[in-house]
């Protein structure tokens, strides 16, 4: 069983994260990893496109109906129909999710993800913290393959939990 | 885009049905069809099984969170963690549903794939009536092969629906 | 802890069925349980004023997101975003299952409630049967009264279950 | 129609932290509001049994599928089956969302809330940051009432979106 690994990020971005999020991909891809997204523009899409870009494969949980939501390099959409509360499905079905930037739907994915033990790293995503302290609960990685990197290492750790 | 098809049915059969299930995996297999189910056992494993067989590729959506209650005959394996509501995401993710027997979950899945406007195809399964009459809404099929060949009759025929 | 009887039905019915859903809700509320329901139009909205002429309480279980979907008899709308997988929620909620006539969504609201062990009892509503032989699984009433009367004690034989 | 305002924090926390969330739910039962929350312990327990002090009324929608993982102070328990994913249930079914300290399920429902446009109202919950600059989504309140008073006014003030 291959391991799965969520990109999470905003669904529509900007070139330069989008170019980030394509790097986040094409190393997945390389990697032999099955990305995982909620299969849809900005981010997802750019990171479905790097990953297809390696040959990797894609998997999208889309939040509607309709399967020409799913942005063009999305393998396998699955239609939930569910809105925001697929995003519990993206993270749950990944062994570990990176955060590329991101607005508060990604916030969600965050929260979501360490709920549930997921690993989360960030590369310039949210900065959590509690009462005047940072909190580091979010690993962060400065380039898309040291994310890639760490995501894959931290699954190899603790990867017993999902089977 | 491919076209998806569920096979929906419970996880526990006999194997008489199980080798029905397989046989109708078989058929969307060698059709290059796409197929989706709950991912579990009976009927589930029965049906990847076949279409593993004949070179097709496999989605489970499964009702928890644990990769390792997917069927070994599964490619992609969702997890939902939503219990019986993921029965909504299996017939939503498809063109058409195929039911082989089935118990009170594979009636659910019937009735959802119908308000949503999936074409059923039933084989041994359900009957449905109102007021003493017969209901025709699920399309009766004598074999596995003219089940398969039936839904796919039908998502070609209404086909722009779902893209 | 009252008892949870939820109503299911389509969201569009004839006058006749309009009268009989009330009916259903008034023994509801005469009998100081609470009415679950999808929240919308047509049976579901006269269940819910039955229940209300009655002194009865109200929960909706809404599939959109904009509180104004709610029928004007709904004390308590939960707003789901879920679409149709929100019937799994409706059934999940109640003690037992009241089907009065109804369509798909209706149909698939019995499976669930069945494989999740609610009784359900039919008012006019959807025949199953299997191999040609009717099947039991839903308790028929035949009239309003009777179908609350019959919940209820289902409910009071095996009520430990939900607690 | 009255105000729904959702309180999250932890299903486990300290004396001081509950003490302050049960002044949160005796403040929105004062008000007349309606509190919605996940059901459970902890935070959810304490404002639950606020706001029935206080003469209000309770939902508790529920991960689980069985009404005794309900707190004694929930009035209406829905039974959701979702896991993580009823996270989206509470905070779509609120106007607004006051975050009492809490973890990382807490984070996800910020996140949530923030992403549907309801109005989060922060009482010693997490900070948010990005790039280095404190993001001002949270608003601040210093004490239950305040919380209370600053949610009320928002919803107020943007009323119409939720209806």
């Amino acid at each position: 069983m291959p391991v799965y690994l969520a990109v999470v990020g905003s669904a529509v971005c900007d070139p330069e994260i989008a170019a980030q999020a394509r790097e986040v991909g094409r190393e997945i891809g390389q990697e032999g990893a099955v990305l995982v997204c909620g299969g849809r523009g900005g981010v997802m899409a750019a990171a479905c496109q790097g990953a297809k870009d390696a040959g990797g494969a894609t998997v999208g949980i889309l939040p509607g109906t309709d399967r020409s939501e799913a942005n063009p390099y999305v393998d396998v959409p699955i239609l939930t129909g569910l809105g925001e509360a697929r995003n519990a499905i993206v993270v749950r079905t990944a062994d570990a999710v990176i955060a590329v930037s991101g607005g508060f739907g990604t916030l969600s994915e965050i929260g979501l993800a360490l709920k549930m033990g997921r690993p989360v790293i960030g590369l310039g995503t949210w900065e959590l913290g509690r009462a005047g302290q940072a909190d580091p609960a979010i690993v962060r990685a400065g380039t898309a393959a040291e994310a890639v990197h760490l995501a894959l290492a931290l699954v190899a750790q603790g990867g017993n939990e999902i089977q």
